[in-house]
């Protein structure tokens, strides 16, 4: 048995804030008994993933190796850690556990696909623990921005490792379990090997703020407005959802909620139990009604995304509701990086429509669900562990909560998607890479990032395409010109002639002057074409177009 | 001359932050004389404007109104004021005025396209003044973060008006003139009739800080770096680049700027006589055999743009220099919202690179150009117009500043690109309405935001492009089947079948039942392929792409 390891690899989440999946291993080399930890999303965006529905980690390596994953673990129900359960369970085959309403979202996410409820197990939360081969698993409860997250408590022959899931220091959350040190330092003082543990807001100096703080400018805001009240926030943070369900309900307002995902997540949350004293809330049809004065609609979208409640209102009108002059809306949220551009969209044109948008760029209607770096210190003591893994941030992240663990004195190290670490001795050995990358969901098929399709369509945004056909007699002669069109390019360049003409005109007196050997060759006239047609293009235009050449051979 | 009117009217600039472009006009209604203030550019982005260089505003009504135009004043030399002057001098034709730091960075602008530097006319300092027609305007000093920025006095026959620029109030700016309330009380005292005024920073609630307050920190952080530092900021705040300098310097490391930008805008400052006690700068070729601990780099790129030095030197090396573990990189400037990706992938290369990365995000190492809330409401009370017209800045910014300047009893209103007021009289009046927009720079052609081209472009980065060709004989029957090429798209879908083979069949089979009319029509036959096309599309990968159809018809 001296021979069997325990590793650590993560597959997506370390390197990125998204799209988390984190491998353990333990066994003999490359015979690992394996546990994957959690199976998230990312998003995509104009800049890289244009037209791409969803991101997810690429799982080649554990798909490879599927006769040997015993349990898959969700931490928690947001997107970037229980996202991609649909879409990938069939390439991985293994029970998903996960805590009553985790596993009521994942279980959804299952449905969509077809696949059974019973592919997800609900595990009460610890000391209840789940064996899988060699590791003993448990969810711990700790405090985050959505009901029921869990770290995990995974013991191994080898030791105790304790997976931070996404976590804040609450004692005082509102919906769910507070941060409970004792629970945490129990569990903790026979010794852990390993503290992986969640870097978001390693970079903010100031100990984090509990939900609850929060509350009384919340309340106040909406007591003092005139007109109707929306508030936008993530669906997810249903403790944040029913804060300001009770500040309207406070201020006389009914309640609607609006947006599918706020709608589900609220639902859930009744279902499993974690929510129980939510205000009544009344249907949007009866919410059309309501004098605006005396009405608080709690909306998706905080991130601006294009097709949710809050960004289809500032459209001008969603289920028969249109705000006007007087009337509030609250982001009680923060804005992702590169989500800007959608959100400062929409404040102006509510702008526009003489709604008052409050934000949180004082501080005042919104707190982080994760661990700043005082409270990252509090961690790494608490758990005391003999080495602290940085996940869940960027490189920078990572590098920077591993120096902060080692200037405490922990032993710690960085390890990115596909670095694999051997936690078994005293501290992390990197003894292995593997490849990984990301999957696209496009459309209903599944692409990789490097294949080249999504290149093809960023270079055809860039510099527009140009279609060329020829059609060839059986004596390689051009029956007729060359035929050109354009799309997403410019009709009239310098010399003031239609650019297609240009082109067309430039093509067949190359074909006029071709060789025969080039006219006989698909290929070699395929790459003069393409050549004439970026040459005339530049001179015209000044871009260099995506160039396609259909050549038809007629055979007698 | 009862019926002459004063007017106002934004092409660029307001509803929007990027480029200004402020037509003011005096005379008989429709034949007022005109001033143009300002003729800048904005930047494009993937979301909205893929592959294009540079947007500029649409200027189709100054231009069908060139004869009525005296004179094109530009306020200072930041892009979004002075960047389109050279693309679009020509279909104005006036003459531009502007200081001397100013006109020289027009200059050039105006030398890209080949225009004598004549056409630029260097003007100083308030008292001194450009009749232009019915119009005596003079530059009023005013810092901001670029060397002589100015505020215009414009005096018409119906009073004055003052015309802020961009501008801060900061009574030690380093580079430039110092503000200088008695000065601008002075031009104020007699009456002023409208204040139009910047509006950026109107949603930060606290006074802005002088250019002087962050040099200790900046030379403090500087003095314990112990490998090479790497300083990025606006290249065009000379004030900014010289406290890095200077930082450097004292800390006993040889200078030397990086980038185009950045060395263009200190020539022009010595040039100009703006600035005359620059530390000495070493040339790169000098640089690359100086010590690291010796060494500070002033570089270009604190927006991420992928070009510029900072990126060239987060992907490995530029101009023979790469940075390494313990090295320091410094972004002394703040990340424009839109840019965070690029920002922060170039972050997290550095990390990487085990390069120590700081920015502001404490607010020790930048400090805003433009004048913050307190500041507005000082500027408003120390001009004391009779109307506060609020530009610069987006619906949001414009609406709050006009709400701020209403609650201290001025009168204002919202007037976004295309709204023309009337100054006349002792409140602003709409007094029609231009149509707006934005021209493109793309490649070497102007083209226009609305024509199609980029949301062509758009639709292939989003939905992929197939290109449907078919040849048919003089009987209207196919010659061959149908040849299908796939641009941006998954090459196989649900049935296993590659797609281009699942198209060609399905269009194949469409081709041999269609009938005689359709077959004989392009138009027809070209709108059945493309919805054959979608719909096989659709049923194989879920997506339904931009499709262009070739017939070509043989003729006898």
């Amino acid at each position: 048995m001296s021979s069997d390891r325990l590793i650590y690899l993560p597959l997506g989440g370390a390197g990125e804030i998204g799209m988390n999946c984190y491998v353990f291993g333990y066994g003999p080399e490359d015979k690992e008994r394996l546990i994957l930890v959690d199976l998230g999303v990312t998003f995509p965006d104009m800049d890289g993933s244009p037209g791409v529905d969803l991101i997810m980690p690429d799982i080649s390596w554990l798909e490879q190796r599927k006769d040997r994953l015993e349990a898959i673990f969700i931490t928690h129900a947001h997107e970037d850690h229980v996202g991609a359960v649909g879409h990938l369970y069939e390439r991985l085959g293994a029970p998903v556990h996960a805590r009553a309403f985790t596993a009521n979202i994942a279980r959804g996410k299952l449905a969509e696909y077809g696949l059974s409820d019973k592919v997800v197990r609900t595990t009460s939360a610890w000391p209840e623990t789940v064996q899988a081969g060699p590791f003993s698993v448990g969810f711990l409860p700790i405090s985050h921005s959505i009901p029921e997250s869990s770290g995990l408590v995974i013991d191994t022959p080898a030791g105790r490792v304790i997976h931070t899931g996404d976590f804040k220091l609450d004692k005082s959350p509102i919906v769910g379990e507070a941060y409970d040190p004792d629970l945490w330092g129990s569990v903790a003082k026979d010794g852990v090997k390993a503290l992986i543990c969640d870097s978001t807001n390693v970079f903010t100096p100031v100990a984090g703020r509990s939900e609850s703080s929060i509350g009384s400018e919340i309340e106040a805001l909406v007591e003092e407005a005139s007109g109707m009240v929306v508030a936008t926030t993530f669906a997810s943070n249903v403790a944040r959802v029913k804060t300001l369900a009770e500040a309207g309900e406070r201020a006389g307002r009914s309640i609607c909620l609006m947006g599918r995902a706020m709608r589900r997540m609220i639902e859930a949350s009744i279902t499993t139990g974690v929510l129980s004293d939510f205000p009544k809330v009344v249907p949007v049809e009866d919410a059309r009604s309501i004098p605006r004065e005396n009405l608080m609609l709690l909306v998706t979208g905080s991130q601006g995304e294009r097709r949710a409640a809050s960004a289809q209102l500032a459209n001008g009108k969603y289920n028969g509701i249109t705000l006007k002059e007087g009337d509030l809306f609250l982001f009680s949220s923060k804005t992702i990086p590169g989500n800007e551009r959608g959100v400062i969209r929409i404040m102006n044109q509510f702008s526009q429509m003489g709604v008052d948008v409050v934000d949180d760029s004082a501080g005042r209607y919104h707190v982080s669900g994760h661990a700043n770096r005082p409270d990252l210190v509090e961690m790494h003591k608490l758990v005391h562990a003999e080495m602290v893994i940085p996940m869940h941030g960027e490189h920078r992240h990572l590098r920077e909560h591993a120096k902060l663990a080692q200037s405490n004195g922990y032993t710690s190290t960085i390890a990115v998607n596909g670095t694999m670490l051997d936690l078994t001795g005293h501290a992390p050995k990197v003894c292995g890479f593997v490849e990984t990358g990301r999957t696209y969901l496009d459309g209903s098929v599944k692409i990789g990032a490097m294949d080249g399709i999504v290149r093809d369509r960023i270079r055809m945004a860039l510099n527009g395409h140009i279609l060329v056909t020829l059609i060839l007699d059986e004596d390689n002669e051009a029956l007729g010109d060359p035929w050109c069109e354009l799309r997403g390019l410019a009709e009239t360049g310098t010399s003031n002639a239609p650019l297609v003409d240009c082109l067309e005109e430039d093509l067949s007196q190359f074909i006029g002057r071709a060789d025969r050997k080039t006219m006989m060759d698909d290929d070699k006239l395929e790459t003069a074409l393409k050549k004439a047609v970026r040459q005339t293009a530049q001179s015209e235009i000044g871009k260099k177009p995506e160039v396609t050449v259909v050549i038809s051979r007629l055979v007698a």
